[in-house]
Order: C-alpha cells, then sequence, then structure tokens
C-alpha cells in the first residue's frame, strides 16, 4: 500500500470538508449567530488536513485497496470532524449524538437523535444548514468533489470512484474520471438549483428552499421542520420534492446522456422502466388501502406517491405518519421499497435496482438451466451481456447486505426493542433512508433513545451502506494490513 | 418430457402413499374406532395410483427436470390426498384446513390448524397418528423410499434424488442410488426405534412414544399434547427429545461414515462443527437473558438447549412460549436459527447450515480478492474445492429464499396481521418450522385464524422449504411445458 499517498489523498478531503464548512458559517454570520463552533472546527479540521500533507508520496502509484481504504477512512474522519461544529455551539451537546447525526447526514439518512428540531431551527440556523448540507456533500461524495477539482491521473481516479460511487458498476462517462466528475456535479448542482428555485416560488424563504434542496439532492431526508415536510402544509411544495426526489434517484449517467442529445438511449434503460413501474405499481397498491383514510382520490395519490417517492429514492422526509394508520400490507410495500432503493448511479441508497434486476435474471437462467441443462443461458442488461463477475459480485453482495441487516437488527434489538423497531432501525440505516415502521423511530419519531453502543453501530451501518460495504469492510480485514 | 414415465412413477408414489395409510387405519382399528375414513382414502388414493400405472412408457430415457416435476406433483398430490381422512372423519371438518394440516406434516413444518389438540388425541387416535406419521414419511422423503423399494435404474434415480434431498449437493453414499436410499433408510427407522424406546424408558405409552418419535425424525413438530413436549411435564422426556431432534438434524452421510467405520472423517465435517458451534454459542447467549426467568442455572441450560434445538433442527416442539417472557435479543437469535436451519442431507429444513459456510467463504472470497486482486481465491469446504457451479447454486438459493420470504411476508400480510407475525408466519413455514415469534402464532398459538387464502399460500411455502424451490418453481415455469 502507498500509506503516504493515502495520507495526501485523506488531507485534501480534510482541507475540502474544512473550505465546506465556511458556508454553514456563512449563514451563521448572515443571521447574526455566533460562529465560534464553526471557526474552531475549520480550524481543527484544516489543521489536521495540512499535516497529513506533509509526508510527500515517493510514487503516484496506487492500488484498488487503496482507493478502498481512503474512502473508508476518509468518510469515517469528516463524520467524525462534521460533529464537531454541533457539540462546539451546544446544539447538540454530546459528542456520540453529534456523530450520529453527521453520519447520517453525509450517508444521506436523515435519521436524527435531534429531539427538538424546532429549537434549533430557530437559534442555530448555522448549525441547522450544516446538518443538511452534509446531505448535499454525501450524496454525490466528497471524492468525486476532489476529483472534479483535483489534477489527479485517471487510473488513480477510477479506484476511488469505484468505491465511492454506488451500483454494481461505474460507467466511464467520458474517458477521463476527472471529467466525469465535474458533469456529474455539474449535473447535481443544476438540478438543486433549479429545485430551490421551485421551492420558492413555493412561498418558502431562500434559507429554507435551499437546505430542502440539499436535503432533497443527496436523498436524505432531514428538515428545519419538527414535522419535515409535511409541516409547510402546502401540496405544491409537497409535489415539488416529490418529483425531485425521484429525479434523484435515476441514475445520473442518463441525465449525461440526455444533455447530449441521446434520449432514447435513455429511456431505454432497463433499470429506468423498472424504476417507473415499481413506483407507479406501488403508489397504486398502497392507494388501495389508505383511501379510506384520506376520502378525495387526490390526497390518497399524492399521500401515496410522495410516501413511496420519499423510501424507494432512500430519502425518507415525512408527510403523515405511516406507521399508525396505514395498513399492514402498506408498511410491507414501504419495507420491500427500504429493501430495493434507487437506480445505480444516483444519490440513493438500498440494494439498487440495477442490482436485483441482475439477481432476478440470474436466477431465471439458473431455473432455465435446470429445466433445459443443454442451453446455456446468460444475464443480459439493456441488450448487453452482463459479465459473470458483475453477476457474481450482485449476489455476493446481496448475501452481505442480508447478512448485515440481520446482524445490525440483532444488535439493535439488545437495547431491548421489539421486533420490527430493530428491524427497520437496521434496515433504514443501512438502506441510508431515515425512518423506521414503528412509532417509536417512524416519521414521527426519533432515534434519540437508544444507548450509545446503538447509536455508533448505527453510524458504521449507514456509511457501510452509502459506500456499499466493501470500503469498510476492507477497512476491517486484517488483511489488507499485512505486508 | 416422458409423460408416461412421470405418470408411473406418480402412479407408485400414490400406492405406497396408500399403502402407509394402513398403519394409521391399524391404529384407529387398535383404539376401536370407525376407519371408514381410511378404506375411502386408501380406496381413492390407490386407485388413482392404479390408473396412472396403465399408460406403459415407451422408454424408460428421463431428464433433470421429469425429476423435478415427479417430485413437484408428487409432493402436491400426497397433500391434497393425505388430506382425505381428516376430512372424512370431521376431525378437521374443513379441506383448506385439512391440506395445510397434511401440507405441514409432510413438510416436516409442524404449523397447525388444529385448536383442539386434546379432543382430537382423545377422540381421533388413527388421525392422530396419520398427522404425526406424515412427519415420518416427509421427513426423509417418499420418493427416496420408493428408490429403497422399487428397482430403478441408477441415472434415474439420481435425477429424483437431487430434486428431493435438501442440501447444495447430494452425495452417492454407494455406487447406486438404490442403495444409498436403503442405507438412508435403515438409519432413519434405526434412529426412531431407540427414540421410541428411550421415550418408553421415560413413562410415555408406545403409542406417544412412538408417534412422537416420528414427529422428531422427521424435525416436524406436531404433539398429541395441547401444551406440545412440555405438556409431558417431564425433563428426562424433553432431555431425550432435544438430544434425537438435534440428532436429525445432521447429515445422514456422517452416520453412514460412522457406520462403516470412518468415525474420524465424520468429526471432520466442517458443517458438523459449525452446527454443535451454533448450538452451544446460542444457547449461552440465550440463557444469559432468559436466567433471571428460571431462577437455577440448571433450568435455564434446560430451556436453552430445548429451544434452540427445536428451531435450528426446524423440529418446532414446545416448552415454553418465548414469546411472551423471553427479551427481544433472544427472539433474534432464534429468528436466525430459523432462517439458518440444519445441516444438508438431514430431515431439517431452513437454508442449511453448508450453503451459509458456502455463502460466508464466497463472500471472504470475493473481500480477499478485492484486498489483492491477483490472487485467485477458491472456496473449500472439508478440504475440498467446491465446484463454481455449487458456489453459483448457493449464492441463487440465497436469492430465491430471501426474495419468496420477503414475498410470502408480504402475502401474508393482507390478512391484516402486524410485521413480526407475517414475517414469522412465512420464515415459520419456509424453513418447515412450526412456531413463529408472536403469541398468535406461537407455541402457545395456531394458525387457525388466517384466511383460506393464505393458508394454502403457506401450504405452498412449506411445500417450497422442504424441496428447497426448484421443483416447485420448475413446475409453475411455463417453459417446462413447452415442447
Amino acid at each position: 500500500m502507498n500509506y503516504r499517498m493515502i495520507c495526501r489523498v485523506l488531507g485534501w478531503i480534510l482541507l475540502i470538508y474544512a473550505a465546506l464548512m465556511l458556508l454553514p458559517l456563512a449563514a451563521g454570520l448572515w443571521y447574526g449567530e455566533n460562529v465560534l463552533n464553526f471557526i474552531i472546527a475549520i480550524g481543527i479540521t484544516g489543521s489536521l488536513g495540512g499535516l497529513l500533507l506533509i509526508p510527500k508520496p515517493r510514487t503516484n502509484s496506487m492500488v484498488a485497496r487503496d482507493g478502498f481504504v481512503i474512502v473508508g477512512l476518509g468518510w469515517i474522519g469528516i463524520s467524525l470532524l462534521g460533529a464537531l461544529p454541533f457539540v462546539l455551539s451546544g446544539s447538540i451537546p454530546r459528542y456520540v449524538d453529534a456523530v450520529f447525526e453527521t453520519a447520517s447526514g453525509l450517508s444521506t439518512t436523515g435519521a436524527s437523535v435531534v429531539t427538538d428540531i424546532g429549537g434549533m431551527a430557530q437559534n442555530y440556523r448555522g448549525d441547522m444548514f450544516w446538518r443538511l448540507f452534509n446531505h448535499w456533500i454525501g450524496g454525490m461524495g466528497v471524492l468525486v468533489f476532489l476529483m472534479a477539482v483535483l489534477p489527479m491521473s485517471g487510473e488513480h481516479s477510477m479506484h476511488i470512484m469505484r468505491a465511492e460511487v454506488p451500483g454494481p458498476t461505474v460507467g466511464k462517462l467520458v474517458p477521463r474520471a476527472r471529467k466525469t466528475a465535474r458533469v456529474l456535479y455539474l449535473i447535481y448542482i443544476g438540478l438543486t438549483l433549479t429545485e430551490t428555485l421551485l421551492l420558492l416560488c413555493g412561498g418558502m424563504s431562500f434559507y429554507e428552499a435551499l437546505v430542502h434542496s440539499f436535503s432533497t439532492a443527496g436523498t436524505g431526508g432531514f428538515s428545519t421542520n419538527p414535522a419535515s415536510v409535511g409541516g409547510f402544509g402546502s401540496s405544491y411544495i409537497e409535489t415539488v420534492i416529490t418529483v425531485f426526489m425521484l429525479l434523484f434517484g435515476v441514475n445520473f449517467n442518463l441525465y449525461f446522456l440526455i444533455l447530449i442529445g441521446h434520449w432514447k438511449d435513455a429511456l431505454k434503460s432497463e433499470e429506468l422502466r423498472w424504476y417507473l413501474a415499481i413506483i407507479f405499481g406501488s403508489a397504486i397498491l398502497i392507494s388501495l388501502g389508505i383511501y379510506k383514510l384520506y376520502g378525495s382520490l387526490g390526497e390518497t395519490l399524492h399521500q401515496a406517491f410522495f410516501n413511496v417517492a420519499t423510501l424507494l429514492s432512500t430519502t425518507g422526509f415525512g408527510t403523515v405518519d405511516f406507521t399508525e394508520d396505514w395498513p399492514e400490507y402498506c408498511k410491507w410495500i414501504l419495507m420491500l421499497l427500504m429493501l430495493c432503493g434507487s437506480c445505480a448511479g444516483s444519490t440513493g441508497g438500498g440494494i439498487k435496482i440495477s442490482r436485483l434486476i441482475i439477481l432476478n435474471k440470474n436466477a431465471q437462467a439458473e431455473l432455465r438451466q435446470m429445466i433445459r441443462p443443454r442451453n446455456v443461458v446468460r444475464v443480459q442488461l439493456d441488450g448487453k451481456r452482463v459479465e459473470r463477475s458483475t453477476v457474481k459480485a450482485a449476489t455476493t453482495f446481496f448475501t452481505l447486505y442480508m447478512a448485515l441487516l440481520l446482524l445490525f437488527s440483532f444488535l439493535v434489538s439488545l437495547d431491548g426493542v421489539d421486533i420490527p423497531t430493530s428491524f427497520t432501525a437496521a434496515l433504514s440505516c443501512l438502506s441510508n433512508i431515515g425512518p423506521g415502521m414503528t412509532r417509536a423511530i417512524g416519521p414521527a419519531g426519533s432515534f434519540a433513545f437508544f444507548s450509545d453502543r446503538t447509536k455508533l453501530l448505527l453510524s458504521l451501518a449507514m456509511l457501510m451502506g452509502r459506500l456499499e460495504i466493501y470500503p469498510i469492510l476492507v477497512l476491517l480485514s486484517p488483511r489488507t494490513w499485512k505486508r
């Protein structure tokens, strides 16, 4: 391993993260708040970053595991440092809570331990900005950002990009990783600003419109309102957010294809078609179950689509408390959406639809082969053959995902909570969603009551979910550190 | 497909099944009951079997999918016919209920819709014998029995055996399938009679000792006592049953190895070691949680081991209602045991330990390859390399298993039951266990309150679990029936 190179990249990550703290600092200043917490946090993060840049790498060479180690350590590092402003200002006084909140922000989960959202939104506007801005930073990834702004050679960047961008495969949009990273960030910024504008039209303040766009863009789920998006009481705002949650759940490669005029190729994507089918299918099934709760067809469809969008895109905004009145089968649909997650190459979490398509086709191929052993059946996606190694990676990922889901559920249950709470807390964190399926941790609940041990475990689960397991496993494996 | 050959084998299955009904008929006669129900059922089953033998096969050739179709149709057929005695006598008046009970018996699940077990045990001793005897028939498999008694050529038999015997691979014990089947049944009968003897020593009547041995041997879980095994109030009986539940959860190949003097090879089995580690590990973890409930260390360990044995072996006998007082984390351990299941080549259900070992090693190999891409890592079991196709089959099986578990959970939830009830009802049926993790369907509960639709779906889930999914999927796939 090239330790000096790893230090160097980690140093750059911390410097950039420190620089990003200038935005909440500015927001705090604008609202006349004490911003000493940000000044100290920037000082600590920046100095650590600077120290890491001191050892000069002897060579530029990097291998795959260096990429995983950088991504794993980088994300854990910024989760620990991003918690500082909350603790220093006292908006989230306990460090463990602040780390949970930051990991939840960066991993775009949106599970919260803040019990007085209203108070925080009023008295700590800088901190609240930082809380939601972390969703935006984590959504596209701080390393992709690094690649967009720093000159790094293509091979190294791909190792890092593969480790940070979700999905079974990373398509190179353009020959050079740096350009890809820039294109991705431009689309990301463009969509975020469009949403901000549309929310402004709905009567939100600029501050609220901007931070809710950050939260939507990262498919995060934090809100400045104690009653989440539902608290604004505006169907228009809810509809805009529904549409943008779904847009940020789409593979960004498709936007690139559309930008360069390849509309048809984008619309042919099997993953996109499944994504749409899942959205409409589950919204209709749910509507049948909740119609008696909302009376009018319009309101029923509105609630069904909003909640399907919020869980499938793994955002986690809330309008109603579905854990209370919704029929049990609707909760199952919502849980299946949480497990499924959004498209590969989006900012959303979960197993990812393209992986599930591959798993389904693989199982069908296996069945066909059993029925007619002489026919050799290959898995295809979008008309192209899927490499065996990709199929294998998808099945192994699924195994690890389910194993971790059950392991974390068991560990959460040590806090004494019931089966649905422990299961959906683990599911919600691993899939980067936010709310669970019981009242305590539902859209109207909070993760504050869990023990410190469980909060740290769930923070790890959130990072594992966001980074798609391997970087953290590589970090934890003794083999990585052997010569 | 060789339809005539399929008919022929199905005919033999029905004839044998009809012949097996003579045993409960004899039991009914012994207790002076009206046995007209068995006479009619034998008549119908026997005549159908006879009719199916009429078309003479033109060739003896058989392909893999013929084996799957025979196993799938055979098991569905006997589930439908085995229900007749219950309906005809009125011990289980509704046909859907009787089918559920028979499928639960044959698949060795042990989930019951009989609400008055005490009344049935008193007034319908023949029917009760039949109910528990089905566990014994289903445990080793009616087709393995067929192979043991009928002269069939090796190649055909292996197709059938692969489809009926649980586990990732079927080892040929001896060169010829017929001999293998005979050896398996001899071990099976030997262990069953030993248990009967030991239970007799504990003060059970011969009838009770025999039928409970049937139930243990098949890792089924039906009992003649409304309070299950706990109802006999004997620690000795519970201990004997604990030991035998665990013995029937072991791969029968190991008994064969021991019989021919290869002790050391048997004890080297990785699956056996994991099986023992799981038993002791989970019993100890559970003991820590339930000690305060039972006070004495002896009683705590007794209850912990009994309940670990009953769920890991997928039997489902009960002594206490763990859904009531046991801590939540203990319920999670029990659920994980239910998912895991016993060893391949045993009479138990679940995913099977050897498959989980393969999945674990496969994931580790994938991780190693990521850390050092140049090293090629192969999965090994018991010192031998596991074929890629076996690894692929294990991962695909796991995918299908989890997909079916979630699908059946969702479908059960349409009955309006809560998340833990729907989830553990599906899990319990798919893993062939019996009780679930909530009071309604726990050791003291019953599946009687479910709708007919759910009962039929769960019957299908039980058969899919017992036959390890593929035979039923092959049966349902349109591709099977295309020329």
